[in-house]
């Protein structure tokens, strides 16, 4: 690299491993606090320069994905190191563009790190490869059988749009990209414009571990452009094979439509829209109402609401410890001293779709906050439907990104089943029950299930643990893809798909279908799982 | 079952486990010897006939769902015990309806039985079941980690359209129908218009398994209708939530953009076209070009060439051996006696299809076999083309569906490499290789994996095992999704989605994910495979 990561942003994209500077119109982000552009600018990318962002990201791949998982490891944790010796710089300068409190984004660094160091760790493993062999059969009659064995394999290059909420964990060098790099996949990622300055500093830092460790100089590309064109024009290039999206639904079906219609389509990981219903069951309210109110508003005014997993709908019984319950939040609402959105359009949108739920027929306004004076303020906000409402107007499950929820009062068990069965697909769906809910909770469980991509008990959905059992996914609109997850080790399958090798011969085969299996890999030989040499 | 299926067909379809007559207008299928209808006729169904089945697959699912790995395997092994019995009835029909010679019509049935069979195996392994678990960190710091558990769990109803050319193995209650159920998911068929007899006497067969192994009625059905209409019904379906297709490309791709422009996309998985390259490598040919040409017709012309897999494309390096090949294979396609086709319809695509792909530029015919005197008689025939032309012109790439193949001549080892690149997406490619051509195969099999989903060497891709370790589907345009295979045990993880369970307590876990580990399946704790019970 030319320019030296310790300096603050140039202005320029990544292609090829090192600064690009573009050659079309200028886009900046913007201080929400002050809505003042920041310095530089960064100039678009041309349609020639997208075009060599994808050309060398093809010509990459043949040999990106010929590396073996342990150099592709090496290659993960280098970018990890890089983040974590810069965290500073990056703090300071997603700070300015996103007005998230600094022990946030030093949090969501590490984080950051750790899920590069997490693949890093399940690439050695090897059980990603789904290696499975079924020997030849040479005396089975009618037939003989050929041996054939399956591994997958990566793709091809990714596409890969961040999302403005986390500037680290979900964008540059977020999840998408980190799952798609330790498959085997090239990366091209569209910078997010709300924080262009942070991702300049890890797309750079990217590359820099590109070289140090011996990677193909289109293994990675960050190209910037204002509006939809870019975005469209990088889903539609042939040579691209995946897309990995999070940010709005309008965005999301917008970039699915764009896939669908290539001569080839592609598959498209759009983590969209998401109001992550909170069950609060008789016994938990009985037990502790306003301890969960308290604790609810606590989860909802999190990063001002930004969350995918914001808690924005609660279904709960009728009561009196929904009676403490309420007045708990209320009262937490009320003291909430609000918080600078991420970019004045969101604030603008935040205020705008609260108003529109604040104005459909039967609902009522609990609780609103103190608005915060900075340009892209948003201020926290309760209401309140009766359930016969909710189960008549699906308008009410719009998602409001921030931190508004809507409280839907059931009378009674059934009404509250009746919320949920209506529901739309979720990211999470949480459900506080106390001992005497169990049977409840035991019927309802089924029916989150088929709505919802992670089940959470007694706790809160914002806060999403990276590991090899998470899942942050869901049915439609949660994301386009309920098949998978954009969070966690299984992510990585996202990006692959099988092949199968009949009667290859051994020196040809892959290392990880060999008898020998010198890589120690997980495999299921006719289909018994175990490690360890084919034997006759 | 009122109606013993120890009888022929009666015209009627099965909806709620009972047989059920349409109120449309009536369909029947063809004899392809004589071109003239069967008896009985099918009326087709109604609107409301069709969402009475779908309204009972969404009623079974909660109920089937929840039955255990070892109660559905029951069910599979059910239907294959029934299929096995009725050989004798369903090869006679079978047989009327599609032309295909007795012998393979009763190996398909025992490989459709065997297939369910190793679904209820796997079934009782659980490994599909992708258990995770990373246990709860109570003294992490800075904080905690929550107990997080993972599990996939069935989509829900799904479509299934089989194919003409396999009346059992990929119809009725083949492979899609056998993995949906596996995965615990209703099916709704669409009977196949070619083989209504036998669709009827196997779901018929379907239905009585489900009501001796006490399924509930909606866990299966069978609608019948003309033409497209019914089928853009299904797919649209909101109770729908995936699709298995096998078919043709235009046939899948109307089903692909249906199930796009819902409302709630569902993924499809339709298996379209593919024209299985073979790469002849100058050794091999050297070695046994004769040899390999007589061996090559016999691949071409098994069941009148009507098999996805179906070698409709040779890439070979000029030379003696080459000649051999031709001389060889020219005899053999010259003395082949030609077949009767499943319909009229695919035998007048046949010919024109074929007639098309000889009238490009360049091509030349080298033999065409015979024609049998039937109505719908198909004949062999094997074309030729410079590989110069084969690059410039896409057009002969098309699919002859049908025991036609085009030969490409290349120069050498480059300009087979090229003509390699620019193929589409295939089901199969295939090497023969000798000894001295193991460099030049390691060279290709990169580009055969990205362009394929299982490479055979020294083989004919034609016959397709069904096992733990197969792939038949693979990129665009041989598939919609080729992140998966429809053969298979792998099959059922098409039908699954994965849900992460957080702090839930261990009563009301699935038993799959408790604790103690009741049913014993392979799980990943903290990402280490292995089974038996969770300890602190």
């Amino acid at each position: 690299m030319s320019t030296p990561t310790r300096t603050g942003p140039t202005g320029a994209m990544v292609i090829g491993a090192a600064p690009v500077t573009g050659t079309g119109d200028e886009v900046r982000s913007t201080d929400p606090r002050t809505g003042t552009a920041l310095e530089p600018g960064w100039p678009a990318a041309s349609a020639g320069q997208l075009d060599r962002a994808c050309a060398l990201a093809a010509e990459a791949f043949p040999v990106y994905r010929e590396t073996s998982p342990d150099r592709r490891a090496r290659f993960l944790e280098r970018i990890a190191t890089l983040l974590d010796e810069r965290v500073d710089l990056l703090v300071e300068r997603a700070h300015a563009e996103t007005a998230l409190p600094r022990p946030r984004l030093t949090g969501e660094v590490g984080r950051t790190s750790g899920q590069l160091r997490l693949f890093a760790e399940e690439l050695r493993t090897g059980t990603w490869q789904g290696a499975r062999i079924d020997p030849a059969r040479p005396a089975r009659t009618p037939s003989p059988r050929a041996d054939i064995r399956q591994r997958r394999i990566p793709l091809g290059p990714v596409a890969v749009f961040g999302a403005s909420n986390f500037p680290f964990a979900f964008s540059t060098a977020g999840g998408d990209t980190a799952s798609a790099l330790a498959a085997g996949c090239p990366v091209v990622v569209k910078a997010h414009q709300a924080h262009l300055g942070t991702a300049e500093l890890v797309a750079r830092t990217v590359a820099e571990a590109a070289v140090d460790t011996g990677m193909p100089a289109g293994v990675f590309a960050q190209v910037v452009g204002a509006g939809n064109e870019i975005g469209t024009r990088l889903v539609s290039d042939p040579r691209i094979r995946a897309v990995g999206f999070t940010g709005s639904r309008t965005g999301g079906l917008a970039i699915a439509a764009a896939a669908a219609a290539r001569p080839v389509p592609i598959p498209v990981y759009a983590e969209m829209s998401s109001i992550n219903p909170v069950l609060l069951l008789p016994d938990a309210l009985a037990d502790r109402g306003a301890e969960l109110g308290t604790a609810f508003v606590g989860s909802l005014t999190l990063g001002a609401g930004q969350f995918c997993t914001n808690p924005g709908l609660l279904l709960a019984v009728d009561g009196p410890g929904l009676d403490a319950f309420v007045t708990a939040a209320t009262e937490a609402v009320r003291g909430d001293a609000g918080a600078t959105m991420l970019t004045t359009g969101i604030a603008g949108h935040y205020a705008a779709a609260g108003d529109a739920l604040a104005a459909r027929p039967g609902v009522s306004e609990l609780a609103h906050g103190a608005r915060a004076g900075e340009a892209a303020a948003g201020s926290a906000r309760l209401l309140s439907v009766p359930a016969e409402r909710f189960l008549a107007d699906p308008q009410l499950q719009s998602e409001v990104f921030g931190a508004t929820s809507l409280l839907v009062r059931c009378a009674d068990l059934g009404e509250l089943t009746a919320a949920v069965a209506v529901l739309e697909g979720q990211l999470t769906a949480t459900v506080h029950a106390g001992d005497a809910d169990h049977d409840a909770a035991r019927r309802l469980l089924p029916l989150l299930e088929e709505r919802a991509g992670r089940i959470l008990f007694d706790g809160w959905p914002t806060g999403v643990e990276v590991g090899h059992a998470m899942v942050h996914g869901g049915p439609f609109p949660a994301t386009t893809d309920p098949r998978s997850t954009s969070v966690g080790t299984l992510a990585i399958e996202r990006f692959l798909r099988p092949v199968a090798y009949q009667d290859v011969p051994q020196a040809l085969l892959p290392a990880e279908l060999a008898d020998a299996d010198p890589h120690r890999v997980w495999r299921r030989t006719d289909g018994r799982p175990g490690r360890g040499p084919v034997t006759g």
